[in-house]
């Protein structure tokens, strides 16, 4: 799967600019892959862009239109539907992040095959994968963990791709999430994979490459979320990470969506050798991503100090104060 | 899922025995679920059933052909197919474990239609699971976990649920497998279900029951295989057993289509009370399960008594010997 670029953002008529996050997303990362938004009379999310009609998308190059938008349900609105084969129509393929396939509503998939249009439902992972061997492969592979699901894996596992790139080194993010596929134009939803296959479609993610190459792969879940933890497992033994960052949100106490506390850092250490090690021997964190958007300036500035001084570890919030440190430590283990 | 009995064990044309393990399987724990055998011109394998036509296995009150075999492909060959529309026409259902679905052929689609009929296909899982929750449930359960795949887990879970029920403990296998499934007439095909619901599906199978009733769930993979270690956490975490039994097979030294070698029973038990306190914190091992059929049975008395000296808890082989010295730990360590 290789989504067409460049994009055209797709938001709809969305209510607010978090029902929007994948459009955001896309721009955040990637603003150079999108030619402009297309927003629906009533939208309330500005992605930045230029807003464009399909004329003048289809005349700017856009080669796919990108549902940029998340909604509880997964489900795509009927009145967005005529936009979606207009778009089709016009020559462009459609990607989507949705839970309901494009493919099943019947005009969509009518115009694309009338169109020979590609649709991406990057929410579904339809490619069969072979089991995984564990086999050692070549080339180098971080990958982000955490203490929690949503807590900045994504984030953090782009923010290293950028600041790696920034200094030479050759890195690609790889991704394991819809909005994460939508970002980096290619990439496996890993928890929409039939469960044998977990390990199997990560080593796919991550195949052979040359001896300094990275893959900067985006963690899934946690070991320690009940719900998940399957999922991160066989992450972790398909992806076999030379380096890991344990991403971290210090005032969370449960879990997302279940009552379980969070485990510590050094939990989340521990347990991701013993089990990475089966794939990977010399499996090692080399830094602490921290989210500290909820305290402030100074507050965040001690947590990170008294992190680092914890763990003999880089400590940083990604967001606020850059992956520098993290990226530091990593080319010091890792030397050329 | 629940697949309607007695059975009529339909075996084709296999030209052996292990061609027909499943058929076979059934026969060795549910033969009174079965009012006879099927077999086409050529067959070499004999479940020791009564030879039946589909007229006398009506009259027999069979319920559900169900397709005793396995292969490597995992398809249904043609000259199959006659038969099992007759059985449909003649009133049956039809259950499979092959991977090929039965509504994929055309021809028993439009049967099972007319008919009314349903068609179980064990190995898909194609009920929508939640994700897990985590929480403690009522009653109690035991995993059977192992040191690879394919190691005697099934067996070991059918031997300690036949063995407990002899002694008039409240106990049912719950099955994860298709041949498990077929045994026991329900269940879900774990390793086919999507990776997000592994755990979610595991609940679902061993939901709130009696505070004195064992749910014996047959375990999948192992921590330790590269392949599926994913399918194994979930379920574990899903199953949230308060007992486990671990199963190995001593003379193996690599792991099931993967190089990588057997880790310990100290492994295996170390590793599945670090993960599996997450959702039961009073987690134990109450014994091991060792598959001695490549040793004489001095051999297997020898390496029995070495393994329950080391672990400090009972060790036997379920065939061999049967699973008596494990529920008398059982039932020492859970008193009614």
């Amino acid at each position: 799967m290789e989504i067409a670029r460049p994009y055209l953002i797709f938001l709809g008529d969305v209510h607010d600019a978090l029902a929007a996050k994948t459009g955001l997303g896309i721009v955040d990362w990637r603003r150079d892959w999108c030619v402009g938004q297309l927003r629906l009379p009533g939208c309330n999310a500005d992605a930045g862009l230029p807003d464009l009609t399909l004329a003048e998308a289809t005349a700017a190059g856009a080669k796919t239109l990108v549902i940029g938008v998340v909604n509880p349900g997964g489900l795509l609105p009927d009145h967005w539907v005529a936009t979606i084969v207009a778009a089709i129509a016009a020559g462009m393929d459609v990607a989507s992040g949705l839970h309901m396939r494009l493919g099943d509503v019947p005009e969509i998939r009518a115009a694309a095959d009338a169109a020979g249009a590609k649709l991406f439902d990057v929410r579904h992972a339809d490619r069969r994968f072979a089991t995984g061997k564990g086999t050692k492969r070549s080339g180098l592979r971080l990958l982000t963990v955490g203490t929690d699901c949503s807590i900045g894996k994504k984030y953090t596992a782009l923010a290293l791709e950028a600041e790696m790139r920034a200094r030479g080194m050759d890195a690609d993010f790889r991704a394991t999430g819809q909005t994460g596929i939508l970002i980096s134009g290619r990439g496996v939803a890993i928890d929409a994979v039939v469960a044998d296959f977990i390990s199997g479609a990560a080593e796919w993610l991550t195949p052979d490459a040359a001896p300094g190459h990275w893959d900067v792969v985006e963690g899934q879940g946690s070991l320690f979320h009940p719900s998940f933890a399957g999922v991160t497992l066989g992450l972790l033994h398909g992806s076999q990470p030379d380096a890991f960052v344990v991403c971290h949100e210090p005032t969370r106490t449960t879990m997302r969506n279940v009552a379980h506390p969070l485990p510590t850092i050094a939990d989340v250490i521990d347990l991701t050798i013993a089990c990475g090690r089966l794939t990977n021997p010399a499996i090692r964190c080399i830094g602490i991503a921290v989210n500290t958007a909820a305290l402030d300036e100074t507050e965040a500035r001690a947590v990170l100090a008294a992190t680092a001084d914890e763990y003999g570890l880089p400590a940083s919030d990604p967001v606020r104060f850059g992956v520098g440190p993290l990226v530091d430590r990593l080319a010091a283990e890792f030397p050329a």
